[in-house]
């Protein structure tokens, strides 16, 4: 394995490039019995299908799914599920091999591994995130039987932040907020026109997982969601509650205090985003993820070739002005792909659970 | 694996409780032939030991480590490096085994075992961290050969920031600005006398690291330094490079552009942190960390226990009103691990490379 | 991860069922720039095509493998390389889901997952080895390139065993002995009649391996080996070298006595099967796989249904009678990906080794 | 990991050299809330101590093992149990640094690493065996709450193989024959007079294991015992129920017949071993391992040295003539830990199962 499976119990693996003949995701360890059909996974995919927002990439995908095994009649059959998106739309000829990209791969994996796939950036493209998305979609349905929920959206475009969140709100930015929304999208188009680009933050919430997830030392819930998102490409931070402002917090402010009312464990706040100790105590893990501005730009920049010349560069194909609200579907994929597996983990903690589950 | 292990190929496992006899840490897959002695690592366990600092703990360890196997006449042999820390200065019956301590893992430690060791935060307790500290001191060793150097300080306290760090300014605090030092000291010496604690950030360098290490999709250097990282108790928030000023800027402006000088390849800014597409191309990592106030404070705090009662509860024992210095050198030890593992890894990516090291 | 994947650097997933839409491998952890096209898998997987013997099923699989992601310019990119195998000849309707089928998975699956896919044996389907050969076929190129040969062959059929294996002779049954075979064919032929079928023992040498290659304790190279050939459904036992009749020599007749001569190191016997400590020492690695008798066969056989019933049955479909001979492939593949693996792992046994990787 | 962790859920890491300080195990995953005591460890930990049998080496060790973590009031916890073994009866100077003995680690380590550690064999000693005797005496406690048995014992000493045996019958040799025991003592002494070794067969039987344990495709059951029972030093095959006769057995002869008595499942026969597609029906698991003589005899032998030079060698040092009844002890700890791992696997196959633990 070298860097294309996640997971130890619940596992995704993701293959294919952006100009391929198709990419794909294997799922292993998702429990037999589930019902999961080709519809429930093509309709999380569609909420990143580019081509439909004007601030995202023109390229038409499809994104069909197909299941290819571990489902039968209807259910999964505890073996592995493998799911696979042709390529359709491919434009190959809109890139070069010499130049490197400024803020992309191509410079690295030509060092790392002495050539790459220049074809739309090949594995390291956007496009794999599909990949994730329907691997994602599995974990999904596995957390709705045990009815957990996972929810991001848009939380910030540049210097428009939202303020409180109303889920009956639906854009094309994945922003709840209908004034930060209009703002927003003004800025996009802005530097659509300038042909630039934004970046923004991400905000992920996951409810009612049960008690006691996670696993310390090196696997507490923050650290594998944390490997998980940070994994995303554009993705360059995240932090949990409070985040980086618990840095300027006392420990009398940010303890979450919790106390019993009618005979239920409450918490005055959540500032730790619901973790302790790496472990989940019921309440919703929060956490929120910093989006670099898409490296993709239609200005004209200075780069150097392959030849290690400076050169003046600019970028064709079809890519996206802004990748936060696309991003959104692929932080859900990965928090659910997290909390599956150390869910799955979870279960031989405590021999009082393992009793009940096999004797 | 429950989570006591970090790492696939060079990796670390640590085992052991606040209160009980020792910790200690099996390092697994250090090549053969390097040069490391007690002395090297012990000096790296001290800058975090106890008892120095008016900040710190005053429990009083020697944390003297010792080397079980894997060396032989010097040398790393190539086989697992044991390595033990006794505990000697435990007051457990400092500790309350009922009450669960606001912000700490008490009660989801009780939830997910049916139990708990009580004494210090048993296994939750910061100090598993010395464990991690010595495998990290390995992988330290492992990189000073290769000439890596992995290299982290107090960024912040509370709301004072560095201008710019002077490495020949050294103090308690790790803060290498002596105005920033001073204002901090300050706060931290009126927060202990509060019974109230601090959080800060820490920034890491990762500086000559080799080009084209890291591993797409799922193992990108960040994604597992951050699994590194955020797996360390006190960290709520992780950040490469321009981090969460990243999601304000747009493309022109982040991404880092390259040129070349007198036949080197360089570049304009390191916005990205030194990693494109998850690999290094050989320019500094840099990342910063968010640390919360420690939990523990000898104010008087609302709670409940384990028979469900709201309670008021003051911690006796001994704990640091400010961790931010002691937990640099968790963060230098997690990032020199991460380092380490993904740079074996990285040996097996290119047939070239295998050729010229098999054959 | 519940069981589809092998290897820790070098690996393999296998995914889908005998009668569903596909079946499919993906390798991930393959060396950059290996030339790998389909016409070198495919040659290996026709060797294992049923169809073809008059002792294999009379299922008609063009077993046509189509490379999806991991190949550019003719080249291994480094990345994942996935592999589609389309299942066409289907008869699903020959299957009964309610018997268990004596010496068949039938009674486990249902017991674990609480239903199965009953059409052709589902996942536990011998079907699942074609993927195994189109992953192994990729780590015997990677093999190749470092000079690296693995052989199998039959080595007796029932009672009959070869003699002296001459490689010139090929015949459907991958038996390098005239004689052996046509005795071999005659006991196939008749228990072809009988409505039985019969078991043998498959040899396995693998040649010019470096010296150096296991990895100590646990996954010494006899261990992985064990490990990866013991999985293939017919198998039931593994020995090397001398195998179990070490159990009668003794030390003084057993121990492989080495020498030099005109300054090359040598050995008087290899009753070790080329591993010491579980690590070659570049002699060849020689291993003996036990198959059982196909358990398909077509006489009425007392079995009970999943209703718990006794019941008479009489297993339709196509079967193999013999198994052997196309097992050899399987063996051959999973003996090249158990080298293929421990090979990467062992680049980074050694400083100097990985010193000379990279510096 | 460089193949010194055991396990994937419940894992055990082992470490240390045959005349370092000490020896140890770290057991990680195994579940909280289970009984365990230094006692219950230290009496398994016995039936494998040195200087007891006449036919064992006589260096003396008390093999006294200390829990270091993991076990608080009486009760696992849930996070790593560390246990240590101090070396104490240390001859170093018994040992030629140059020679590489026949049959031994000592020449494959020296090429792999670049040198060794020749006290006793270091890392390659039998010693090490301890240590997973350790780890699998915590799998046996926690197979004993889920009421599974393992039991190995001698079948074979050379040519003297057991009838029917009798477990009332206890001897030097764990071989439960009375009339074998004596045919096989008499010929160890006769080898031990003449200064060699003999080798043997182990029998191993798992009873009342859960029904659907095991996780096809690579980790079925048969696999993953088998790479635990042949990384120990010592065994060269591995087979299970009829093994190696089965390739001369018939399907009709050799598939296990069901059929149902009083309701109850039930088998003529068990040829398989209790495993088919790799997961348990119940029925025991029933596996035969084969035991090279020991390597270290006191007859002189030809070898090299590292300066690749011819010498005669006379092996010093406490060796045993006969580690077959030693090693039915680490058998059974390694068919122990497999069977842990793998039903803690199991737990969370099954959606119906997962929800019965979790909801």
């Amino acid at each position: 394995m070298a860097g294309s499976v996640f997971g130890r119990r619940f596992s995704v693996s993701t293959w294919g490039e952006s100009h391929g003949k198709a990419i794909g995701a294997v799922v292993d360890g998702c429990p037999a019995g589930i019902f999961l059909d080709t519809d429930y996974i093509q309709n999380i995919l569609d909420r990143r299908k580019p081509g439909v927002s004007p601030f995202a990439t023109k390229r038409k995908e499809e994104d069909l799914v197909e299941i290819l095994s571990g489902v039968f009649e209807g259910k999964t059959t505890g073996t592995p599920i493998s799911m696979l998106i042709k390529n359709r739309d491919q434009r190959s000829e809109d890139y070069d091999k010499e130049s490197y990209r400024p803020g992309h791969a191509d410079y690295t994996y030509d060092i790392k591994y002495g050539f790459r796939d220049y074809r739309g950036a090949g594995r390291s493209s956007g496009r794999e995130t599909a990949a994730r998305v329907a691997g994602g979609a599995v974990a999904k349905k596995f957390l709705e039987v045990l009815g957990v929920q996972v929810k991001a959206y848009t939380y910030s475009i540049s210097t428009v932040t939202i303020e409180n969140p109303d889920f009956t709100i639906t854009n094309h930015l994945n922003m709840p907020d209908e004034i930060a929304y209009q703002k927003a999208a003004k800025l996009a188009e802005d530097a659509l026109q300038a042909g630039d680009s934004l970046g923004g933050e991400i905000m992920c919430e996951i409810t009612n997982i049960p008690m006691g997830i996670g696993e310390p030392v090196f696997n507490k819930l923050e650290a594998i969601i944390s490997q998980a998102v940070m994994s995303i490409g554009a993705v360059k931070g995240i932090a949990f509650g409070a985040g980086f402002d618990a840095a300027k917090m006392q420990g009398s402010t940010h303890n979450d205090i919790m106390f019993v009312e009618d005979g239920v464990v409450k918490k005055r706040s959540n500032n730790a985003g619901g973790v302790y100790g790496g472990i989940s105590d019921g309440s919703p893990i929060v956490f929120k993820a910093a989006v670099k501005p898409t490296s993709s730009i239609s200005k004209i920049q200075d780069t150097i070739n392959n030849k290690h010349e400076n050169i003046k560069f600019k970028i064709e194909g079809r890519h996206d002005p802004l990748i936060v609200p696309r991003a959104v579907v692929v932080v859900e994929a990965m928090a659910a792909l997290s909390v599956a597996d150390l869910i799955l983990q979870g279960v031989s903690s405590n021999i009082e659970v393992v009793k009940r589950a096999l004797l």
